[in-house]
């Protein structure tokens, strides 16, 4: 039993998508919650950037006494196998690993759309080719969908224009599976399926949720069921927007008010 | 006469639109351009922020002993007149004194859209209303165009009905003057005309050029005319397509190649 609290990362307030989904599995858990809004949205900059940023974010997480770390954020989840090759001996877990485990091992090609650094980065059609050698991967990077995702526009004509045009590389090609690669992606879901109607869509927070739950499981590092569970969010740049956000984004129990976050520097 | 540099500052590459129509006006300058990509966009962060990063921003500036410094950014300039009331004695100067000159002395409404930040600071507004006191100001925040104008999407369809959606609070009541509020805006030139036919558009890049060589000339800064001048940039985080951006937004003779740009940390 360890009752320490689990670190989640993110570069904004997306990866609460994440979180929410793990504090439905793992209800006796404490978290601390760091979202990198003062350097927000990752998806555009340099691989050297996502690096320092990603290492930043986890010393924070790692000088809170966590016990595990989530990088719950798409893009920074594709430079963690080069962070985690020299550094670090708590376990830190982000969305490439846990989602490749839901994707089913037939011949067809697999789709995938996430921001351009993560496209850029080819990262997850290394990890896919080297499990699943026979399948194609065609990926699309959007940059749209995050502005649109964080102005609210998810089901307006716009939206579904935007999402016509991203998806055009998956029409008439026969995919079995579209990784939505980005924690905002899933709130566009139901104009996705509008265009890709037979395509099972992956959703990175789901899966990582389940793989962490069993990790965390296997490795005896969850907390007792008297834990009384606490959860901390801390931001680089705060606006009201943000705790709306947040809390549009978590379950009914786990609502915060403004004096819950604290703005912190990295 | 002065041979030391300008220092032109931006939360992107957005601001070298600016440094271009300045360019243009003053050929013996020598500029140090500094660029916040690391840290982009402004225009959706808190206040706080802006003014760190604005102030980090004049500080490096500072540091490589420019003569003066343009603001070049519609959102870090709204924080100027905060930042300028008890620091540095060298002149920096923002878009929003500029445009202002530009503005007809009417009874009509002006309009603005900006970014989400500048468009909740009011500083438009108040600026607007201390110089025309009888002119109604309407402003109305535009995050997409941002991240439209980075995705090169300036005139398709999707472009054109965000504007449209947009510039709606404009249609049907008697604005004179739209001032485009961020360096970006202008690439939509096209397009708000097609909305808004007999409104003039207030383009903050090249008013802000003219008003700049006025004060250079004035307060006697200028170089002299054997100056051998030079062009830095500078850039806090580095990407590719940054070199593309800024090379389609220089003007033939200032090109530069991936050597003249450096990685710096603020």
């Amino acid at each position: 039993m360890d009752n320490r609290p689990i670190g989640i990362c993110d570069s904004g307030v997306g990866g609460i998508v994440v979180l929410s989904e793990i504090i439905k599995l793992l209800p006796n858990e404490s978290f601390i919650y760091l979202g990198d809004t003062g350097r927000f949205p990752y998806g555009t900059k340099s691989k050297d950037s996502i690096i320092k940023y990603t290492e930043e974010s986890i010393e924070f997480l790692i000088g809170k006494n966590v016990k595990a770390i989530v990088v719950a954020c798409g893009t920074a989840s594709t430079v963690l196998p080069e962070i985690l090759k020299t550094k670090y001996n708590l376990p830190i877990i982000g969305v490439l690993e846990p989602t490749l485990l839901q994707i089913d091992n037939n011949n067809k090609k697999i789709g995938i759309i996430a921001t351009p650094r993560t496209i850029a980065s080819k990262t997850w059609d290394l990890i896919l080719k080297e499990k699943y050698p026979n399948r194609e991967v065609i990926g699309k990077a959007c940059p749209l969908l995050v502005p649109l995702a964080e102005a609210g526009w998810i089901d307006n004509e716009i939206a579904k224009l935007t999402l016509k045009e991203y998806l055009k590389p998956f029409k008439n090609i026969d995919i079995s599976e579209l990784i939505l690669g980005c924690t905002h992606y899933p709130l566009f879901k139901k104009l996705i399926k509008q265009e890709l109607e037979d395509v099972k869509l992956i959703d990175i927070g789901e899966k990582t949720a389940i793989y962490f739950k069993r990790f965390m499981t296997e490795n005896k590092l969850l907390s007792g069921s008297n834990s009384n569970p606490k959860f901390e969010v801390n931001l680089t740049d705060m606006e009201d927007s943000y705790l709306e956000m947040i809390n549009k984004l978590l379950n009914e129990k786990s609502k915060i008010s403004y004096d819950d976050i604290k703005k912190v520097q990295l």
